[in-house]
């Protein structure tokens, strides 16, 4: 078993929803009717570029509307966002996705999530598909490729998105040839990739604009906040404001049945199961989304902290790790020092975690520090606690000795336990 | 002059945007239109408590749509959030304030920040208006009183809202009778605050629910983050999307002027200025929250860090103050620091400030820093700062010392700057 | 027997929909729930004043909606036409009859068919509802009295009514208070009339304002043909383009489950019978009014006649009826010669009819006058039909014969069949 | 100077609507710019073939929306009335000519006579466009042709008519192709016409389908009065129900200036005059339409005859005509006896006219027989009015003589005159 309890904190989540078999894999474009309704994939991207991945994290389906936001941040890459809001407004339509209204006067569709906003935004992309193509593997990083049958299965059904790109085009907010505007969009819906280039994508926004995999800057920190913005209030359609305030994430669905999701400045999510509700939203991914919100304390407006978090004290000497930490910990903080001291475990050393100026730790931060222990116990190291708010995380040490000390009398043989 | 430069900063912002005599002052209701149309009042409270109050930020007004999202806080608190959103739906209605639209089936209207849904939602609060009152009265913090004139005022103008709340219970939402719940809505419109009650009111919902003056828990967690993000979705109505990119604070604004925004798990801010925008929106508030958000790094979306802020290193001994900071710092982490020195400064001492574990100094984080840098040395201290990443902080001290050697050597007289 | 065939014609019609017994009494006004599915009346009045009366046509029951031309007819005599429109629009709304648009900028109900259109229509009638009361005395040609019951019912449940009101109220377009207002439209509603009151109320419009039955001039001829345009345009909410295009009939129904419709310079119809179908309409006078536009050829876009009808020759001497027809028979004119033949039926006397200069008989014109002959005969009377064409009424004359000659030779004993 | 007036009341009526310069000449397609804007031409037709034309009458236009009803009366014949409505609503849209909303559901269009309705309706008609072309040609009486350069213009610039095609594609309710539903559509448009045959096709409505002057039945009785009443409804867009009230014509607008207008049982009309109101409707051609409504009393709701109009006596004998009338007489009635009498004229002669029996004379009436008297007098014919109710036509004989009996003395040289 690895030391790292977060494999296996996502492997249960995704069991856990495993049998949840509502909803239909989409069959309005032939090509999405052959998926598997079995498959379910999750990846969580952190902002230092590790990626966790469970289940069919690695199974390839076509982007759909999820290309939707990442387009969008290379539009107002190419033409600044006073240009690009001239054409395409901001304000959630509470309509579904293909729906056609325009704004009167303008002819602007309401935002780029709907179709008619993403038909429009592609069409201000500079240089036509290959920016796009590119763009979008910058922000998975890596090479993608398009799924041409589902590309041409997606110019024969259409007809919908051709209706919005002629009315765009009578509204004069288009003014590209609408079928090549159409033909671009469906080019870049047909982009291939998986739950874990999802993650890294959705981490790339949540990270101010730099791949954290990559370490290349793909937008700038300007552009990733508008797009996250936009995802939190129009990325899920009508269902935006409830899905705002019970998942609490700025996400984008597809109906090939993936999400990305990312919390600002925390981390990035992909998800991946292809049957749907009835608004065309993976059943899985939904439900996947609303357990990492509420296990794992990922909510925009319930930040973790409100003293933030720090590792003030790092001592790694001989076969003793010292750590000690102040402020308030959430999941990111503490998945960040789970997966430092996971790396750092020496068979027969000692940890010793001084919590004495945590203020709040959040019980996701509780159980992965307690699992840790556990398991660096059993890999046989010895693990100590000083905590005089008794958080319960277990063996406690002494109370009368501080963190330095007890790493002291360790080396010296000296019983630290309480 | 006082030590800490945030309240210059904070009437030069409002300096800047006196001039700005656009908007007209409401007059639907006869009451509102005595106002003063120069009148701009500025407030912002920290979570520990602090409030910062500039020009006219003790001038009383009524409420007015301020009070929805404070009243919903109630709702939730009394009904539970399931019931509520049985009654009151979550989704922004790209439409005004004052729409009729109800949702087909349940009745129920949009969200609670239009007017429908804030007239239904004061029917979902337990035990009446001395409830509602006194609830107010708790998330600002004091005692508060109703304006009875401007009652009056609504109540012989309020027709539309007789029509929404007869509309609604005939769609079977609304179950209490109409005119008893137009008036109770029109008597929470009525309650007189003052830009420094909204700053608080805000930073009670910031704080999770927890006024940070009085201490007291006014609402849970939880009903403190579902109104945050009530207000960030629907708060500011049709310009709702436009708002939380460009400003990036759920808000809450009102027809007397006023404006209540907040930032989660950072601070609450008040705003008060009677001229509005055809949207029924402060005009200076407007402008106010847009330079707040610009220049000190306010927006959702934008978090001031990616691994937190920490003073990690607090040593005051003698007249020698010493702070080690770490992590990235922003606003609400600049801002404690600064008040917390100048409320130490001793004259003929020395600061040293050790930047060395520091990530990202948000520029409003170093323009504050630097201030009290300047003032403190014209107060009579010295200060140095050591930064091997040459931040612009200035005096730098010698690159060879760390912090504490800073001090011992200060103690003995040897010179410490570079 | 009768001589005359129509009042059998109608209660066969009525008879073969008795058995339809789909739809539901309507229960959300309670005094409304009490009526007796099985009544079924029916009453047609001719613009010389003949009421034919068949089933409960004497059954009382409130106006409700069928209230609404009659009391626009007042309104348009108040305040003339012009004013009129200028706060009630014209346009049908493709709406229900309560929907709550107005129309931007002027705040006009879209026409005085839907609730908002009536409530302010009955704000425009001089002198409150003493005159309402009249005039719709004045179209039915009979003092009419209010169920006070039925009133009080929709007083207590009229909240959507109320909100309309308010509505308008807030747009401008209503001046009067909006409490009274519903009230004096509630009122109006439930004025008690019968089947037949419709009849002659309807035909009061059909024949260009003047009461056919009292003979008193109730509204202009303008009047009743404005009347009448708004009644085939709007008068069947949005059903009314099918309407006009199945049945052709100007009409209007209400929820009590009377229909009153109008042909005009024709006839004027009656219908009560109380379940409804999804739209508010009664099932019965649906089917009632297709099958009396059916059979009895009554529709607006397909007169009975290119060329007109008329009797050139009325010949009554001694025990002879000479009756020479000119141009195209539809029902109106066959029923105006049935009933006058009728009439004047003498024993052992004879009637000739000559046809030769008819254009087109109508199926059910040829019925009436078939009908008649073969009464008139087994009354003991000789007939006899000069028709070159042979359009089937026998016995035909000897075709050598004309009218006229036929006439003197039955005074001498000659054969005068074919 | 010709003896029938009525050429010269049609000058008169077109002369003093020339100076009414209002509207724009349309833009939108270029071929259409070209049009010049005092153009004018009105033709009517009779019932029994007659066409009188006035003006621009056999100025060459292309059909634009005018082609609507007829393609639509082609779809009746063709696929029923059943499968049509199944296909294409019936309801008025209280929306503009090019709205996009379709039935939610059934994705029906509205009506046939907005764009989307026209579209799918011209993809119902069996075979074809040339079967169009020829169903057209057989309204008018004449082999029709399309003008190819509005044709291409139209192709060029009708891309909100492709993105409704493609709506109702992707609703379901258009099967066949969308670009080639939307060009048959166009090129109907194109068809060219005169007002002339503008008059003759609404006649053929108004005569049941019978073209008036080649005879020919072009479409059944049923799907004639099926179209009258949709053109009632739904012919003029969101002003239909104001056009009714106050025109009372069922009518057809299109863009080039045509307008299409008939008056069941009675004639049908032709307009032409480019210029446009913001409607898209020509403005001297809704100004004609208005005149004719109220100086000849053509309207819907106010038929000119309570009991029906005829001429119960024709006597021709020598240099004699002798005509009495019965009943009550509009212009229909009277514009027929006046061109018979004007055909008939005989220098020398005696015409007789006895009104004894004539119930209602409508003003037109009158002045079509008193101008036919004063020409014919002036011709050099004697000419008297036997009319005990002394309407105003003279001169009058004397009240002692029957009609027949005046004929008599005048041959006998007795005094006739009153």
């Amino acid at each position: 078993m690895a030391l790292n309890p977060i494999p296996d904190l996502l492997d249960a989540l995704r069991a856990s929803l495993a049998g949840l078999d509502d909803g239909r894999v989409a069959e309005y474009i032939p090509e999405l009717a052959h998926a598997d309704p079995t498959w379910f994939g999750l990846a969580l991207a952190t902002l230092d570029g590790h990626v966790y991945a469970s289940g069919d994290a690695d199974q390839p389906f076509t982007l759909q509307s999820v290309s939707k936001p990442f387009v969008y941040a290379l539009a107002l890459t190419d033409r600044g966002l006073d240009e690009v809001v001239q054409r395409v407004g901001l304000e959630p339509s509470g309509e579904a996705f293909n729906a056609t209204r325009l704004e009167p006067g303008t002819g602007r569709p309401p935002n780029p999530m709907v179709n008619a906003g993403a038909i429009l935004t592609a069409s201000l992309v500079a240089d036509g598909f290959p920016r796009v193509l590119a763009g979008l593997g910058a922000f998975a990083g890596r090479v993608l490729g398009v799924d041409e049958r589902a590309y041409e299965s997606e110019v024969e059904t259409g007809d919908r998105n051709r209706a919005i790109a002629y009315l765009m085009r009578t509204a004069g907010s288009l003014q590209a040839d609408a079928e090549q505007s159409v033909r671009r969009y469906f080019r870049q819906c047909a982009v291939q990739v998986t739950a874990r280039d999802l993650a890294v994508m959705s981490a790339t926004l949540a990270n101010g604009g730099v791949n954290p995999v990559t370490g290349e800057p793909v937008v700038t920190r300007d552009v990733a906040s508008h797009v996250l913005t936009v995802m939190a209030t129009c990325g899920m359609y009508d269902f935006a404001g409830e899905w705002l305030l019970r998942v609490g994430l700025p996400a984008k669905s597809g109906v090939s049945g993936g999400i990305a999701a990312a919390l600002p400045a925390q981390l990035g999510i992909g998800l991946f199961s292809p049957p749907l509700d009835d608004r065309g939203t993976s059943v899985r991914g939904i439900a996947a989304c609303e357990e990492l919100s509420a296990r794992f304390g990922l909510h925009l407006m319930r930040p973790p902290a409100r003293t933030a978090s720090a590792v003030y004290l790092v001592e790694n000497r001989d076969r003793v790790l010292v750590r000690g930490l102040q402020g308030d910990f959430g999941f990111a903080a503490a998945e960040a020092l789970t997966r430092e001291l996971a790396g750092q475990a020496v068979e027969g050393g000692l940890l010793v975690l001084d919590l004495d100026r945590v203020g709040q730790l959040h019980p996701v931060a509780a159980q992965l520090l307690g699992t840790l222990i556990e398991r660096l116990t059993a890999y046989g190291m010895t693990a100590v606690v000083a905590d005089g708010d008794r958080r319960g995380l277990l063996p406690q040490a002494h109370r009368e000795f501080g963190a330095l000390e007890l790493a002291l009398r360790w080396s010296e043989s000296t019983p630290i336990r309480a």
